[in-house]
C-alpha cells in the first residue's frame, strides 16, 4: 500500500459551528465551509493543521454508526484517515490478507474523494479510513 | 500560538507488541522501539505515517486517566497531539483566554520533549496534547 500520510483526524460532534468556534478560540484556526455529504448523511467541515486536518463530523440521522457513537459517548475523536495513492490497490492488498473491510469497494467521500473503512475488528478496535483524493 | 502541525495520534492499547503487529500487517509499517516513560507511567511506541505518527500508549498502572479509559472503553484513539514552536508561549496564550489546562506548566514527554494537555472541558470533550520537541 502506498501511503501518503494521515489525511485527517475525525471528531464526531453535535454542532459543527460550536466546534469551529472552539478551535478558533484555542488555536486561531478557521474551519472551512460546512459540506453536506448526502452519500453518508453527514455534515462536515475541515480545519487545516498544516500537515493534516481535523474533520468535524455531524450525523444527520439517528441511525448511522456516527450517530450511535455520539449518543453513546458524546463528542470525541471517532477515527483517523490515511491518504493512499491508489485506494483500489490498497483494498486489494487488504483483501488478500483477509482483513475485514466495512467497504469492499470505495464510496464517495468529501470533495470528490474515494474512501473506504477498515473494520475495527481487523484493526484492534480502531476505526481507520482510507482515502484517495480526487485527481486534479 | 505557532503551530507546526499534528505530531501524533495516540491510541490507548493493552499490548504494544500486538498493535505493532496489527499495523505491520495492515500497512507494512514498523513501530519504533518501546520507550518507558516513567514520568507518566506509560509504555509507548511510535509508527511513522510520513507526515505524522501514530503512538501506541500502554498504561503501566491501574489508576491513570489512560488506564481508566482502557478499562472503560477498551483500546482506541485517546487523544491527538499538536506540535508547537514554543510550548510556554502556547500555554501563556491559552491561560490568557481562560482555557482550562491539565498541565499549567510543561512536563517531560517522549524523547526529551515538553508536553502539556488542554483539559477536554475547554475543548468540547476532545483531549488535545501540545508538544515542543527537544531542541537539537
Amino acid at each position: 500500500m502506498r501511503i501518503k500520510g494521515v489525511h485527517h483526524i475525525a471528531v464526531a460532534v453535535d454542532d459543527i459551528e460550536k466546534y469551529s468556534k472552539i478551535f478558533k478560540n484555542l488555536f486561531d484556526l478557521d474551519a472551512g465551509d460546512i459540506e453536506i455529504n448526502k452519500a453518508n448523511n453527514v455534515g462536515l467541515s475541515f480545519v487545516d493543521l498544516n500537515n493534516c486536518e481535523v474533520e468535524f463530523l455531524k450525523p444527520l440521522d439517528n441511525e448511522s454508526a456516527i450517530a450511535k457513537f455520539l449518543a453513546k459517548r458524546g463528542p470525541g475523536i471517532h477515527h483517523f484517515c490515511i491518504q493512499v495513492e491508489d485506494i483500489h490497490e490498497a483494498l486489494d492488498e487488504l483483501k488478500k490478507k483477509n482483513i475485514e473491510l466495512i467497504d469492499q469497494t470505495p464510496r464517495q467521500g468529501a470533495g470528490g474523494s474515494l474512501i473506504a473503512f477498515i473494520h475495527p475488528r481487523s484493526a484492534g478496535g480502531i476505526l481507520i479510513e482510507l482515502k484517495q483524493e480526487k485527481e486534479e
